[in-house]
Order: structure tokens, then sequence, then C-alpha cells
């Protein structure tokens, strides 16, 4: 029954976004790495891509306009821009994202980290939902208190993300959970809420079709998938930091959560209770051996100076990346990643089901 | 063919253990909590079920002794004895280990936690085959870097477990991850040794036939559930502790590693690379608190001789659980367990192949 319930969510998904193959493939909205290439990109797979926020909050608009360009010169069409929009809510500007939803009425809008709670959260799902009807609004959360606060709000909303601790960039720092059952049990309180109907989608540490296959096991409507795409030739995304997400391994040992790179690039302000995944390299290494913020300061703005050389394991600049980073190991076109995993998620799950 | 080659091992797994029934549920070899009654329903259920290590290295004898009289009054028929035996390596007694092995040659060894890293469970290996000859050796890991030490060493064990960060009790104190993303990258490092075919069991987050089926699609030769056999009647373990596994939601909020638990029971000694995951309760809430260590010990020293209401939140006794402990939710015959995580896991595949 459980299972019939998870297949009707699916379809529901789906219904939305009718150019989107089965598998559905979702390309995550990572900040300034998910530009408008690479969400037009999966959407023109057959995913549904979506741009991550910019370095300023009015960057959205010239971001969508080229977007807007991209899907033109595509064969996608639908009556709603296909790419979805990500926004980060504790730093973002609610009038700029409001005026930008309204202008290009995208398919999609995702919110993430809020600074103060669902409240925040419900204001901008009315905002954004008076400026495009027709948009659908996902939230992301990273625990069960969260969801539940999401959909017991008085504007829940239509896509719930649940983020394991897997992910890269941002997430919960603390009080977080794998994949494998922080899932299975946000989405078993997303699913006794049948009167709402929330699809609920998948993200954290999916890189392959294994991951998307698993994912899809557990309950999920759709595979959100961020670190994969930071090594496409879509990705926004300097080339030493994308040599990084390939060449690295073993993000069990080799990344960890800290706001100590937010703080050398300048960010301060995200809410106590995120913090970003990273590869470790020197301004970790050193920071842990003692060496004062004031040094590794000056140290990793030279790095800065230095271009694609400032990543790597003796580089210095944040290497923001999931921990299955070690199963990226070679730049592919989103298309054909969008194609991979889908083909080879599905191709495990007939496998599984003859012989099982 | 990746798949195939998945495929291939999960058949291969299967031959040494004839009446295991598809998909392949094991029983984690959970020190005490694990006794012959859970191993042997486990195995008589058509999985494969472990006895964990006992508080004292020479009780595996009575405890092998007892799990041969409940085979032989079971429909289990096998040249050896049809369930496995879990050692905890650091503070195990490999000569008692040897000469219980010899006497009862299980079909099955589960080798755990050495002091020496790889050395010591290559002696353990070599001293166990040489007792018994068809008992296979199953050797966990938590870290990618152990994988490859066990796959490389001069006496590779026949099985090879990846217990992810999510797995009650023991496992990887730090620098461990989530099974969605550590699974794979281990099966990738030991599938690389084509010369070898060692089948790789995933361990930790695996609750229902939703992280069942999750962990085949990951590539898992097999599943091993801890947490979800502590509410089993066939569970080694006092009523108080077992209500708090029904009861407990949250794991990613609730449940930590730490060693205070082991040290307020006297239990010191453990290698620094493993902690135990338990669930939250006064001793911990106090020790953040701030109140010292000897109050501590005083405060769960009569805890203990309350009996079961020590356990529970404002309860002080060690609680091991995994995170996934929220999706616990009754007490069931072990039987009934492996048959409806089977079940549920085949339900799961055929949904997903015939719909995605």
């Amino acid at each position: 029954m459980a299972t019939q319930r998870t297949t009707e969510l699916r379809r529901m998904l789906a219904l939305s976004y009718p150019w989107v193959k089965k598998p559905f493939v979702v390309g995550a909205p990572m900040r300034i790495m998910a530009g408008p290439q690479l969400a037009v990109a999966v959407s023109a797979a057959g995913g549904l891509g979506f741009m991550g926020p910019q370095a300023k909050p009015d960057g959205v608009l010239a971001d969508l306009d080229k977007a807007r360009e991209l899907v033109e010169a595509s064969n996608l069409r639908h009556p709603l821009l296909p790419i979805g929009v990500g926004f980060q809510v504790w730093n973002g500007d609610l009038k700029v994202a409001t005026s930008a939803i309204e202008k290009h009425k995208p398919c999609a809008v995702w919110l993430f980290a809020p600074k103060n709670g669902q409240a925040e959260l419900d204001e901008w799902t009315v905002s954004l939902r008076k400026a495009s009807r027709d948009t659908k609004i996902w939230i992301q959360v990273g625990t069960l208190s969260d969801a539940i606060a999401a959909i017991n709000s008085s504007a829940p909303p239509d896509v719930l993300v649940v983020q394991g601790s897997e992910a890269g960039g941002h997430g919960m720092a603390k009080e977080s959970a794998g994949t494998i059952v922080l899932f299975p049990e946000v989405a078993d309180a997303v699913n006794a809420r049948k009167d709402l109907g929330i699809p609920v989608v998948a993200a954290g540490g999916i890189i392959d079709g294994r991951g998307a296959a698993a994912a899809f096991s557990l309950g999920a409507a759709a595979v959100a998938m961020g670190t994969r795409f930071l090594a496409s030739s879509e990705a926004r995304i300097a080339k030493g930091y994308q040599d990084e997400v390939v060449r690295a391994s073993d993000g069990a040992k080799n990344t960890l959560r800290t706001h100590l790179y937010n703080h050398l690039r300048g960010t301060f302000g995200w809410p106590d209770v995120f913090a970003p995944r990273t590869l470790i390299n020197r301004s970790w290494t050193d920071h842990e051996a003692g060496v004062p913020f004031e040094k590794l300061q000056v140290l990793h703005d030279e790095a800065a100076k230095s271009g694609d050389a400032g990543w790597g394991p003796e580089g210095r600049l944040a290497t923001y990346v999931g921990a299955g980073v070690g199963l990226v190991r070679d730049v592919q076109d989103a298309g054909a990643i969008v194609e991979n995993v889908r083909n080879e998620a599905r191709g495990i799950l007939k496998a599984l089901s003859d012989d099982i």
C-alpha cells in the first residue's frame, strides 16, 4: 500500500513537468554553479534543471533572461519557463524574487535556509504564489521536525525536498542523518497527511544510477543531484574547482562541514543550524594546526589570486562538494549525465526485479 | 556491466548459504543482544542470523551449544552450523574463538574492530580458517581505506561488510559517511580486484524493505540489519531498552556517537577510531550541562538498579541504536521481520521496474 501511494505521488509530480522523462532526475540549485546553461541543459535532456542563487539577489534577473533565451533556442516547449529557480531565503530579497518570478513564471521555485523557520518560508510561498499561480513551490528540509513544520504550515509546499547529510554545500550543521534513514522517516510523516498529497524528492549522496535507484526504492518521487553536475560541461565553475571534484575520493575522510571557508570568503550570517560540506585542503589543516584566522585569510586571498591553482589538496579555496564526490570520475555534458543516471537506474531496477 | 557483476557476486554469496531465500537478509552480530535464539530464528526464516560477542569471550561456547540445540530442533539442515558468529577483535580471545569455531563449524564468522588494523584481522582469519576450512570469513569495515587494506591483505576475507555511519552501536567515530555514498565507493574498489570476487554486504540504516531495496540498488549482495532486530521477540534485550527502540524517532536528532556510556558501564579500551551510536538520555544531557563524570557514574549505577526504568528519555543507561530507529515501530518475531523485509523489498523493486 505504501508502495502504491509512492507510485501515485511520483506520477503526480510528473504531471506538472510533462517533458520530464522517467525516472525523474532533478539538477539541484547550487549557488552560482547551477546557472542558466546547466539548468536548461538538464531540462532539455528530459530532467528538471534548477538555477541556483547568484552572488547578489538581483543576479537572478539576468540569469532568467539568459535561461529564457536558451529555452527558446531549445526543443523545450511549455507554458511556464521549463526550469526551476532556487532561492536562499536567509539573505534573499523577496521583492526581487517575486518580481523575477512574476516576469518569467518558472515551473518551480526551490526555497532553502530561512533565518526564521517556517514562518519565513510561508511568507515567501504566499508572495511567490501570488506572483505566479502555477509555479510549484519546492521546500528543502534536512530534519524531520522541519518537514513536519512545512507540511503543517498555513502555506504548505507543493513538493518537499529532503536533504540527507551526505549533501555538498550547505545542509544541516548537526542533527542530520544519511539519506537512507532520513528520507523514509520524513516520507512517512509527509504521507501521513493524506489530505495534502505532497511528493517528496530525495537529495544528498545521489551521484549515479545506483544512488538514484536507491532513492527511488526509499520512496522518492524524484532524485536531486548537485555534486555530479559540478563535473558537467555546463557548470558555472572554475576549472581548478572542477578538477578537484573529479580527482577527490573518499568523501568520508576528505570532506567535512565547517564555516571556515565561508568566513575566509567574507560570507557571514548563515543561520547556525546550517554549515557547508567542503573538501579538506590547506586552509582547514592549517586551521586545525592552530594557524590564526588572520593569517589564513592572507594566505586564502593570495590563493584566490592564483586562479585554478588555488584549489587542490595544497590549495586554500572553498571546494564545496558532497560526501559522494569519490563517485564522480569525469566531466560529462549535463544531458549525458541525466541520461546515464536514468538508464543506469532503470537497468538496476530491472535486473533486481528479475533476479530477487 | 557493473550490474551484471553485482548479480554474479550476489549469486556467489548465496551459493554458500543454500537455505537463504532471495533477497539475502542478514541478522547482524550485535553484542549480547544477538544471542542463539535470534540468530537461529533469522536463519530458520531463510535469512542468515549471526550471534554477537558475549559479555566475556568464553560466553561464545555456551551460546554455540545452545544454538546447535535450537538448530537441531528446527527445519535447518546443513553440513555446517547454519548461523554465523561475530567476534570483536580488539578485546576478543583468538584461542577461545578458534576452539569454538573448530568445535561448531559455523557457516560464517564476522570479524570487527581490530586494535592493530588489518594485520590483526589477518591473524584471526588464518587461525579460524585452519580451525574450519569451510567457514567463510566476513570482515566489517567502515572506511574505504580499511576496505582496501582488507582486500589487498595476505588473507583477504570471503565477504566484506560495509557499515555506513547510520549504524547503531560501534562504528567509525569520525571519517564515516552514509551508506548511500560509502557503499558504492567501497564496492567499486572491491570489484576492481576481479581476481578475488568478494561479495559486499551493506550495513547501516537498513530497517525495512525500503532500506533493503535501496541497498540492493547500490549493489549489495546482502543486507545486514541490527537495530530492527533489537525489536524482535528473540532479542536478548531488557524490556526497558526494547521499549525505547520502539518509542524513539528522529534518529538524526536523538542519537549520537559517544564513548560516555561505555565509560559509565566500565568499558574502556575501545580503539579510538570507533564509537557507539546511542539514544540521547539524561546521562548525555547532564554530561553536556557539565555534571562531572563521578556524579554521572553514581546516577547511572542507581538507574541500573532500577531495571527497565533505567532506560527512556529520563533514564541513564546505554541505549545503542542506529539512526534509523524512528523506522522501528513494533516488536515482531524475527522470522516475520525477515519475511516482511524480503517481501517489501521485492514489491518495491517490482513496482519500480514496471513503472520507471
